[in-house]
């Protein structure tokens, strides 16, 4: 039984928006999409919905209000923006000294501040994973294919890494073969920093028929999890295949998978390992 | 008076073991040049010099010491390479197994264990910047633009990311622009990683009308300093200059500056300042 009556949910770019407007509407449950334009999905458009400018936020909070909704939830990725840039309406307006104070902390800071101007108009926050069952990374192996001793190695490795740079606020992946850090993630995303794994040395990363090395997603130690947990999905494995590697690790409950029948799928065909970790697996050997 | 008689230069890629060739003739030095094929410059063989890929070190070290060479210096890049795939002549078997003990720890591991095997054959080990008075960076600001109170704090911050990646052998170069981590330096390089800031969202990043933001290139805090110090070169500041930066900091005599004339010149050109910092410079403000 949810904890909210009509869900508005606040839509960025990609597929877990997508997922998450088709499974409200399979379950039956009273939603509205707030796209947020030029991000937001088409495919979001066959939906209950209406659309808005990021800095558009007195008109989305009043299309939503308008909606019935009594809580919101925050999906799809919204790059980074410079606050000065946008065109914001009066309700955004009065927002802007919150967040411009928050901004300069970091993307985590303003996050929060973000929330907290909704909740003080009323919403409750809802992470996704609390509307969708079974988004939230499982622990253990995922689909046929398991890491081997060297694979957990890579994983612990470039997972203490992860978190090294999470106390700075930054990215949330990073890559490691053979004892080795290949790539850290800051601005450029996941799908960006996999291309140029793909492009090293074939002697310090692996390739289709050997396949090396980890990619590893999981949040900041700061992390506001109602918001931005990392996310993986389909084309988070192709990456991981075209970079050579032996598999991708999130932290279990830290993660969000998107499609993950379709994930496992991908994953199984292309001989990687899918693996969600717990606090036990990073214990040092 | 340097403490050697002559100089072998173990040269890898890049414009640093060609300036320093030619700083030992122009000083009318004792020297000879070890080029390491196929990653040295072909400008090196107008000096005096032999040629042996990287696993030939028995043939190098041969030829270093019929050239009379009591010391030896290690500069230039050499790509991470998978020891197995390398062809050993018989010197270099005999250092195999040293070598692969100590690569599953690190590069900077992997480059002790090159130079211990080095100074078991008798050579002395030289840095650089002891050959090459004028090439390790100078504190202070290098050109006619110095770095405004926001690059300040954008240095403080990417210095301490660099710090903490640096712990796990972790690249030495990273971006930040207005408290922003924009990128971390892994395994691609300074230059492809300058490239890619330049690709990032103008909103969050400096354009050439309006600078913002710093590179900073430090050693690790468990460098070998004799070997693999960062380095800069003009090519660095062009790349700076196109990813929008106002400036470039690295840590004084924690890195070296090749041809630091033409550094000055190219920023001084560019609008860029070039600052070494000091441990004085990262108090938290």
């Amino acid at each position: 039984m949810p904890a909210w009556r009509k869900l508005g949910i606040i839509a960025g770019a990609g597929e877990l928006p997508v997922a998450l407007a088709e499974h409200c509407a399979a379950e039956g449950a009273s939603y509205f999409v707030a796209r947020v334009a030029p991000f937001a999905d088409e495919a979001l458009e066959t939906h209950p919905h209406d659309t808005h400018g990021l800095g558009e936020m007195g008109a989305r909070i009043a299309a939503m209000k308008a909606a019935g909704c009594d809580a919101v939830v925050f999906v799809g990725k919204i790059p980074r923006t410079d606050l000065r840039t946008l065109n914001w309406d009066a309700g955004g307006m009065a927002m802007v000294p919150a967040l411009a104070a928050a901004a300069p902390k970091g993307d985590d800071a303003l996050l929060r501040a973000v929330l907290d101007e909704h909740a003080k108009q009323g919403f409750v926050i809802i992470g996704a994973d609390q509307v969708m069952e079974g988004l939230a990374a499982p622990d253990g192996v995922w689909g046929k294919h398991a890491p081997s001793a060297g694979d957990l190695a890579d994983m612990r490795l470039a997972a203490r890494v992860a978190a090294a740079m999470g106390t700075f606020d930054v990215g949330q992946g990073v890559v490691a073969c053979a004892g080795l850090i290949l790539a850290v993630e800051a601005q450029e995303q996941t799908d960006a920093m996999l291309q140029r794994v793909a492009t090293l040395p074939t002697d310090i990363r692996g390739g289709a028929s050997a396949r090396r090395g980890v990619l590893v997603k999981r949040p900041k130690p700061i992390q506001e999890r109602r918001i931005d947990l990392p996310v993986i999905g389909v084309r988070t494995i192709e990456g991981a295949a075209a970079a050579g590697l032996a598999g991708v690790a999130v932290e279990a409950g830290g993660a969000l998978a998107v499609r993950r029948a379709a994930i496992i799928a991908a994953a199984d065909a292309a001989g990687l390992f899918v693996f969600g970790f717990t606090s036990a697996d990073l214990d040092v050997t």
